[in-house]
């Protein structure tokens, strides 16, 4: 496993996860943190980690791997204490990194610290930068590493509140973060709000987690969003959490594909439920660029809440369309999978979903999907569909195109895989052999989601973004954070 | 790993498997093997198997494990030849069972024997007995043994088609297997053609298969179904095959649970398409116990087809109601899931499903499954949807109240585990917790199959049983197969 | 993994093997079986298996491996009952193979037989081909499964007495086998004694064994060896055993070579303790070929008693030399080692044995050895030590020079592998770079084991072998067995 | 896996390593550096690790398990560059403990440090509360992580030689380091000269490794020891190395037991050979406590040495003893053992060491060791061989009897543990059952390694140690290391 300090480079900074916190009354916290982090499961595959403190010292399971298989129940009894942190790590391009596998803890003067984090630091280079030139030496190229470094560093002349202000006004990017500072479990959002995180209320403590369906998971009650810039304490003994709210800004940055695509349907992002925004995000696309039909189909899984809410809009409108799940996509295709050669390719596609030949046969058939990435399996669908018997195969896309490459944690690809990157939608229909092709415009995102734009991360449908980046345009004037009054805690 | 003669009790017998078997003219027939298992693999996630032949010499890979771990790309380049069989089987209660992993193989005087079967036989102990009166060792419990013994047997004295004519009728039971006898691939279907098998046509060969979406997968077109009865011997060099219908009986016994609960939506099994069976299904169950609702949802996956057929149906008529996906599946929880404490109990059915709340909030809801089994999910189900503030929780079932256990392959659970076995629907439906119950009628399930009664095994849910299995009751008059006319090959 | 029914050629015929039998009162036998194929795991490092019984059903155990990696503490808690047999296999050129592992077992109508096998049959393919023509089918090619064939028909018609009798009257070649006949534990050596076995006494049981150093690792005494064409059945309650002499020849085929270089030092073979026959040849060897020497260094670890014997024996002469251990084995050389570069290569003997300076440098140096095989081993040795210093490098061999191969379960090498087959001592003495090169007599060898050399298998150092095999000479007159008359039990 | 802050006791703190470091003209350094850990595999089984730099970056592959196991060719193959470091490391008790493998790699400002150590910090806790003061944190509980931050801060200020002389002058304890900053590889010695470090000439390059049995391996020459508080640097292009002697002190602290116990008996120590040097310890081990026997056996392996020269010292004398073989060690008895129970402990021993009967039976036998520490295994042993019918035993030790732990980096056993720690060597005796007891003096030991006993590390036979351990008593007046002056770079 090479790494050289170059690789901090754009591409291979993304990373998608999911983070947790929880403090208990009495219990271990170790079930907890593996139930939610089962609900997290489809933020990461690649890695999973529990670090928990008894109150006397550090308990800690790391490894690669999905959920079920890295812990045992050998390895949750050893994991004591009623406070602790986790985190699922998404496989990132070329290759398995054991280097990063999270949550990442050091030891230092002041006690132990854990941090669980989700997003990308468009500054690390440079704090880390600083934090060399102070004598810091790192083991790996991870962002979380040097944010670790650095709270140690703050933490050696003040207190924990004032300790996280500092980093976070050091740090700039997106990050939702849990972390444990001997028994302590903070969490901590963005000043943007780009990556999300909320708070749960259970029987006997309190949860942090990156999407609410982890608190369901744990029969807790959502309590409400972190807000951007805050930082929320977990009382040690469960019975509640303070609030700091370190940084303001005016403007915020949510990352809008976690309604689009990254986040469970079932849960609710800065207020709206993910299942309703599809569902919403669905109607208008009905609305913008509804074409008659014959039949509407979801491209399961991630189409499905965008094609019910168009068919519905359809016939609540004058259509009457037929909404059928008319693509079986095989649940066992997995990472082990042989490549086919070149002659077997279209096997590959019906592997993973086969058309339902009695759904499409004669008929006009709209497909629904989130996005359209490098669009090989749009390509592919549009045949066997037509292959099928379909008459005509309209597409329609739940999202704007994807023009420009994410930086703030989404694996999407790079710029030179995106279809849409410099070809027109006509040209895009052409190359996947549709009848039509439609995408839902900005504005029906931002107006689904009940924010202006100016408070939304637009960087991959618009190429500009909210933050600094080298050799990007940036949509805001002023993209470092300002610091903000520190607000006095607030009990919940 | 323990084995004894005793072990074949009834509740050990049952075995849900996916057979497959191809003949090519060029091509290795190992990666269409592997890509059609990929297909079958809902059909049994235990072990995986291929077996070869190149004119030579045989080949075969059986490991425990999914298709996609038990072959690597090395496994398949050594599975030469362009004829071969292979295997999918079930996880059978009790634990790993290596010695039944298929396909099984022998050699004997006339050469080489490969089987895979899917089924179940009634009367296996009765031949091993007589096969161990001639001489016969065997090394494992399984019925397959039994069957390749009995073949390998009247192999010395017959030609092929004959020796398998004298096999059929000695065995008695459901099966549908595929055979490699040398490089010479074929299939047969037991007599009341309880399990289905069907050809399909590729462009350099055929192929056998449990279900049609694995000849899709191959890009192959369905043929037809293998009737009961019937052996089918495929052309050694992919050009056609041989019909032969060894077995005629008046009466056939399909399974109706291979369209209800077990197949694939996108299969078409005995010239049923399971979507259009299954929606038609939820049609029916809506005509024969429609409930006013605010929305209807399907327990994923298996409820979907009968839920939208049922709200169709309903908005067909006079009622308006709302179609939702509801219930968010969590694709991640499997096998190695570490099972909660009593205490979280709760959470493992929240693991595998969570309530979307704003579908159901403040609404009446019918819930829509393929069955009941043990009755705990749905139970818990019921009240995961009233605690997400539902005001009524409606359930219907797409089949009839299973009473009883199922002989011929499918591993349901033993009769004092089944709900229905002794309660009566109203007594379920205060189980579960239901404000109203209902099931589909087993004269809907005819209708919708377009069979008679009499064409059915129906054991599961009458307790009267096609085959003669001891300490049960039979529906018919004579259970032993008469052996029928044999019929000229017929060229495809 | 391939398999066919044409492999079955001489040279995939080769095993090395060890086998092992309890019964005892009380105890389960799965301990003692084993700590005693870890004993002799020294004859096998393929694959290791234990079946026992408990008087009702049998229990199985078999794993590719080292003992200590096939078996957990689990798997012998489940491995219940007095009675036992285990197997160790020795990899065999080409590849794993799964489908040998044993103990074989098989169940009948009269029970289940397990079979421990060590040596090989010249006639199985014979035997084969007759069960074949009774209808058996064979789910492998190995002997192992024809003689539990024939044993299990020869079973059903007479008591097992009798049944064994018949089975050895029709098996011809070499042949050591522990058996399990339901709870009876078996042992039967090949009429020829061949292969070794012997008979050992445990406080609360007997043990059969390939070597005596198992039976001490059990803390027990050895009672003798199995006669050759004698067969042994322990009594199911460990009181005694009973002897039937079953079959008698004039002549034996002891292997001569397992007391040269297979089995331990500590082992007592056919009466004969290993350590003390080695030093012996090592005298002889002294006797017929000493030279002049500085200094006389075994090759470790075989090569240590007859270097010993030699030193000795020239020291009780006139000639002074100094016995040093000057060439360091590295332990931990196994089977995941990555082969060197062309370039590399003479690190890797150095890996493995690498010359202490001091004991050769400016010395004239006698370098002693059990065998040359191929020769590569020896040629870089004699390089080492001269780069090392030495003044002259003398090579002595304690055995014959291998001029055949072995078909009779040893897996030497092929023939045209063999160093010896097709070249003079004086030839391969120039190969190997040595001052001088000599080999021990076969008359030494027949000298110091006390037998006629008629009573031994000499077939790799003569070329003509004591059994019938195509393509080679015998040196008996008759090679079938003569079946003898039955003794009556005798109880020890 | 818990680690806390309080674990860094003395009893945690000992590890026994190897190390190794490669510079070469042109070739990857991997390949040798596998093969120079392999020979030193000896030294630590639960770790392997190599570190290598291509120029342009760091590669590093660090896993547990042992040297053939943790690298495959394509690890190798990704080990890009001519420079390198490699590490074995001993199993310490209490279970396998991930975090501390190595090479430990940073990167920091002045670019990337990759550490490989053998031995142990006595101040390791000081240091790191002095860095932690500054701001570092930590990631592991080891003292390699505290000498790389040290020597990383160093490096801020200072160039390489003297910011490793910084280092040398605050760490006090044992360490043999291989060091890689960049691509230039440095070795550095304590100045107590406690642990061992050589330098070898290949080819083409230089190599740095705790014993020259690695050298040899790798075909290279020993040019040299590392002098106690030297600093060694490979020229990055294989052409030779500087020298910088850094710290000088009046005396040293070898350990003698590396030459008794733990080192290749092919390896030059200090320079002495190890087999020489056994040698001559069983020879005033006669001189010392000669007693009149029959036998003189070792006891395997590592009693070899010492029996031989205890042997030829007899014979050089009056004495006429023989020297046997007659304890047969089982290779393949390893970690993966399953413990007998109570009853079955005897068996345990001869699993292990089998007596060959015909060496002792009826004779006085001495049998000769290199240690006793807990005394367990010597009376098992003296306990079987007079069971195999010895008239007397007696024991002849190597080395003086074992009083108190090490701290320096050998993992011996706690004091409670040392059967020497407060009993008598009569009482000894008696324990283990032997007719006579001795072991050899200490001034023996100086005497046959040429050194004042003041030069030695003598603590785990006298109790007083040259450091200053809290708890226990020293045998020198200043226990910090001197400064000493810094000679110019020396060619070689």
């Amino acid at each position: 496993m090479a790494h050289g300090r170059d690789h901090r480079t754009p591409n291979g900074m993304t990373e998608k996860c999911g983070v947790v916190g929880v403090s208990l009354a009495d219990r271990d916290a170790a079930r907890p943190l593996y139930y939610s982090l089962y609900a997290l499961q489809h933020r990461g595959q690649e890695s999973a980690g529990i670090v928990t403190h008894d109150g006397f010292q550090q308990h800690s399971h790391v490894e690669m791997g999905l959920v079920g298989d890295v812990f045992g129940a050998d390895d949750l009894d050893q994991l004591n204490g009623p406070a602790g942190i986790g985190h699922v790590r998404y496989p990132t391009a070329g290759g398995v990194n054991t280097c990063c596998a999270q949550p990442f803890s050091v030891s230092f003067k002041s006690g132990s610290l854990g941090l669980a984090h989700n997003g990308n630091l468009v500054n690390a280079a440079e704090i880390r930068s600083e934090l060399e030139a102070l004598g810091h030496a790192f083991t790996s190229n991870g962002d979380t590493e040097v944010i670790a470094h650095d709270l140690a560093r703050n933490l050696l002349e003040e207190d924990l509140v004032r300790a996280v202000k500092r980093t976070m006004s050091r740090i700039h990017g997106s990050y939702a973060l849990t972390i444990m500072h001997d028994d302590a479990v903070l969490g901590v959002r963005d000043p943007e709000g780009n990556r999300p995180l909320c708070i749960g209320k259970l029987d006997d403590g309190y949860v942090l987690a990156s999407e609410s369906a982890a608190i369901d998971t744990l029969d807790g009650e959502l309590v409400r969003d972190v807000a951007p810039g805050e930082l929320i304490v977990l009382e040690p003994d469960g019975s509640g959490f303070d609030s700091y709210q370190l940084i303001d800004r005016d403007d915020t940055a949510h990352c809008f594909f976690e309604h689009v695509y990254f986040s469970r349907p079932d849960s609710v992002i800065d207020d709206g439920l993910v299942y309703e925004v599809r569902r919403d995000l669905g109607r208008e696309l009905w609305t913008e660029s509804g074409i008659e039909t014959d039949v509407v189909m979801p491209v399961p899984d991630s189409g499905r809440s965008f094609a019910s809410g168009y068919a519905e809009a359809a016939n609540d409108g004058d259509a009457d369309v037929e909404f059928a799940e008319g693509l079986m996509k095989n649940r066992y295709v997995g990472r082990t999978f042989i490549m086919p050669t070149q002659d077997e390719r279209e096997r590959a596609v019906r592997l993973k979903l086969n058309p339902i030949r009695s759904t499409v046969e004669g008929k006009t058939v709209t497909i629904i999907d989130d996005s359209i990435v490098r669009g090989t399996t749009s390509t592919q669908l549009v045949d066997l569909i037509r292959d099928a018997g379909a008459e005509e195969v309209h597409v329609r896309i739940g999202a704007p195109p994807i023009v420009a490459p994410c930086y703030m944690g989404i694996d999407m690809a790079s710029r030179d895989e995106l279809i849409a990157a410099d070809k027109s939608i006509d040209d895009i229909k052409e190359v996947i052999g549709a009848d039509s092709l439609s995408y839902l415009s900005i504005d029906a995102i931002a107006d689904v989601l009940g924010r202006a734009k100016g408070d939304l991360c637009l960087g991959c449908v618009t190429g500009e973004y909210p933050y600094d980046i080298e050799g990007e345009q940036t949509d805001r004037d002023v993209t470092r954070p300002v610091v903000g009054g520190e607000s006095a805690p607030a009990d919940d």
